[in-house]
């Protein structure tokens, strides 16, 4: 296809960016969207939806919500670049995408502990190792851990929530061990109340999110691992609407000896280049 | 390039999709962003970038201001999108971008009238024709015209102004004429003071739109036309940040014989088909 007058113009209006990183993004931005444009040869009125879909995303954020994110993520685009940025050896565990429920100051915890903190659910209790790609153990690695309750709702997401639930911070031991007690990861939907929960309605879209359990692990040496552990059986993994999962990060929550349930899983960190 | 697994993820997410329509474009504008994020093999950082612009955007939004039609129209967007759905035979008016400022209910007028109504500005007259592409006039020819006064805003920015200025609609006369009093068009910068305003000035591009009088063309039989009229000479008729400027819209304000300033310019209709 060639180049439609407008196409080039618009690439020759960014010539003079200083910034030679934006330059790039912003010629290859152009023409892509408007490749896209001329490839469904959008109507004037599809062009007007369109944008009136991205205003209602955009009022739809504020302090504790980000449309935005979540309208990338339906789009697998979060994922896509989490992928491109993450390309690590095989042995190393795989990353996923973030999500939004992250928080900064989460508690502090030591092993054993149980960050669930009053969060309803089934009681668990999650163990392994961090280590690296030799096998080697991996001491003192900041281990954040966070999950929603069996309801299907973070701790941030409860306004009349004073306290941190389910999510905290522990360090690995000299032998790169670490345990705590928590809830089992149940399945929720995401947010459906927004624009994003209208596209997935209309497009018969699945908003349900496999069980599963955030992990971010920093140590000194290694790259930052952000990942989930998804729970093995759970019927949505097949339809996760962000497509956060990888087979290599689904795992099972089982019967201990007594009676106990747990969850056994092993970080591996790649070395910093 | 092989396709990314998360792309034909993505693109599979949306086979349920009824609307055909639908289906197409969203599987086209997955298949196109994911392309745009790989091509610039884009980083987290800047994924994370990117979506707070877009927020800001979205917030800029209000009942008075499109500041994701302002994005658009900046990334040539619009522009495509016109150019695409009012493809004519030759002899036609050319189409360009509509714009933010038109408003449904202007007032009427008869030929011959002011529809400056009070806006500052060098007074002159407009007159032509609006005739089909055989050159036969089309009389009661719906015609709405607006345009920014000489500091370069339309009524509808000015908080504290209750009535229309510079804005109007009238009605071919038999033989197809029109005339009318208004005021000279001027060029002015788009809005700066949001989002699109700050990629202007990181990218080194002119916000000044050349000087145009908006117009707004319906008659039984005819497709509608939007179009500007431009001013010669005008500065920056190679720099207008909407690339909506076309060399057949550029037309002269001259002296006529009493001293008053003219704008003459016809406008061709196509046939609805």
């Amino acid at each position: 296809m060639n180049i439609h007058p407008v196409t080039a113009s618009a690439v020759e209006s960014f010539s003079q960016t200083q910034d030679p990183r934006l330059k790039h993004i912003l010629t290859s931005l152009v023409k892509h969207l408007h490749a896209f444009a001329q490839d469904v040869q959008l109507t004037e009125a599809e062009w007007f939806r369109g944008l009136e879909f991205l205003t209602a995303v955009g009022q739809k954020c504020d302090d504790k919500r980000q449309e935005f994110i979540l309208l990338s993520d339906v789009l697998g685009l979060s994922m896509l670049t989490v992928s491109m940025n993450n390309d690590r050896p095989k042995a190393c565990t795989e990353s996923t995408v973030f999500g939004p429920f992250y928080v900064h100051d989460a508690p502090h915890y030591e092993n054993g502990d149980d960050v669930s903190n009053g969060a309803s659910g089934k009681a668990c209790v999650v163990q392994g190792t961090v280590k690296n790609s030799d096998g080697q153990p991996i001491s003192n690695a900041v281990i954040d851990v966070w999950q929603a309750d069996d309801e299907g709702f973070y701790d941030v997401q409860k306004d009349h929530l004073k306290h941190a639930q389910a999510r905290g911070v522990l360090h690995s031991r000299a032998d790169g061990t670490f345990n705590f007690k928590s809830i089992v990861a149940e399945a929720y939907p995401i947010p459906m109340d927004g624009p994003v929960g209208t596209l997935l309605e209309a497009t018969k879209r699945s908003p349900w999110r496999p069980a599963h359990l955030h992990f971010m692990i920093k140590a000194d040496g290694y790259e930052t691992l952000i990942t989930h552990v998804f729970k093995k059986g759970d019927p949505h993994l097949q339809s996760d609407p962000v497509f956060g999962v990888k087979d290599s990060l689904i795992a099972d929550w089982i019967a201990g000896k007594d009676g106990m349930t747990i969850l056994n899983f092993d970080f591996v960190l790649n070395a910093s280049s």
